[in-house]
């Protein structure tokens, strides 16, 4: 493994322009969104996953997924939306969908965390991709509601791959689930009944006893 | 953690539509490549990344650079490709760009991957997708020089971070390195003089000898 100071290269020396200098700082402070941990699982189980690999997959999703949404989207502004939607989370943490106290100051964090993360860039970039940033938190576009669509549909099948996954982990009740994948209802209708059968299969048999079974 | 089986939902009986269960196939196989690890390390040294998280760095950083693309481009387009382009390695793994005999091959196991994982999906989908992973193979587009730059400067930021990372750890040589940043230079010429600098600030330290560094 590399040993830290030994080869204390200065990377600044080429930048006559210091605009590339914000860029590549702000692409390199990005990097440690893969190290911020969300509660879904992989798909095999083996770990959680991370807030950036979740981010690209969101972004194939949408793409996949584009031809269902029930309004039209502009879907280069999705994309560009859904890979910063998570940046805040380097600073903040993630807060976990069922949460209720760590959702009632979400919001305070994270503005901090967009002021210095996004303030990393110039000025013109860095206040585009913020004001994407809370288009996103406010739901406030097309392009938002499929953004939050595709946020709910991605845990969704991890959730499904893993037998419930953090639905069986954490306990969220089905009126919690079913509110929470609202987005899916309203922006992927033709995607809600596979959705809904699944929580209502799901929210059943749970409350059956399972032999064997550690409680959920 | 779940038990495998335990809960055995039919998560297929709520789809009317086959078409939606490809896409939802697809997206939950795609899943995978949170587990193939690349040689390069997170900017802090603590593991290898994987070319899910990758994939969504390179997506943040052609959205970041296009302003110094050095021929116009469709960046929907680009971002399409970069969020697909490591798909392949699923089944085919990560090649690492100095191993000479598994690239001898690579292209070829590479190939095998992408019609089973793009062949999951709808063929219309399927092939469009397919038909941008062969675009990005071939260089063939602004768009795919354009991507193979952005695949080039983000490792090199973990790089610079870890001290020369890949570099240091598996030994290329400075001719190696620079043939492998070229499209850097033909396609972010503004961002050439920093690569280019640093490349050679660490190939000249790396020749002096470095008391108490274990040998590069």
């Amino acid at each position: 493994m590399p040993q830290p100071g030994a080869f204390p290269l200065n990377y600044n020396v080429a930048m006559a322009n210091p605009r590339i200098g914000q860029h590549i700082t702000f692409l390199a402070e990005a990097d440690r969104l893969k190290n911020v941990l969300r509660r879904t699982l992989l798909t095999d189980s083996s770990r959680r996953e991370n807030s950036a690999e979740h981010s690209w997959h969101l972004v194939l999703c949408a793409m996949v997924l584009a031809e269902y949404v029930a309004e039209p989207v502009d879907l280069l502004r999705v994309t560009r939306m859904l890979v910063v939607h998570d940046l805040v989370e380097i600073d903040a943490g993630d807060t976990f969908a069922y949460d209720a106290s760590g959702n009632a100051d979400k919001l305070e964090r994270e503005r901090a965390a967009a002021v210095r993360i996004f303030g990393l860039l110039p000025a013109d970039v860095g206040g585009d991709l913020r004001a994407l940033w809370e288009e996103f938190e406010a739901h406030s576009t097309p392009e938002a509601r499929f953004a939050h669509a595709v946020d709910r549909v991605q845990p969704f099948l991890q959730n499904v791959k893993t037998r419930g996954g953090t639905w069986r982990l954490y306990g969220p009740t089905r009126e919690q689930v079913l509110e929470r994948m609202d987005p899916v209802r309203t922006m992927l209708p033709a995607l809600w009944p596979l959705v809904s059968d699944y929580v209502e299969q799901f929210f059943a048999r749970k409350a059956e006893p399972a032999p064997g079974l550690p409680s959920p």
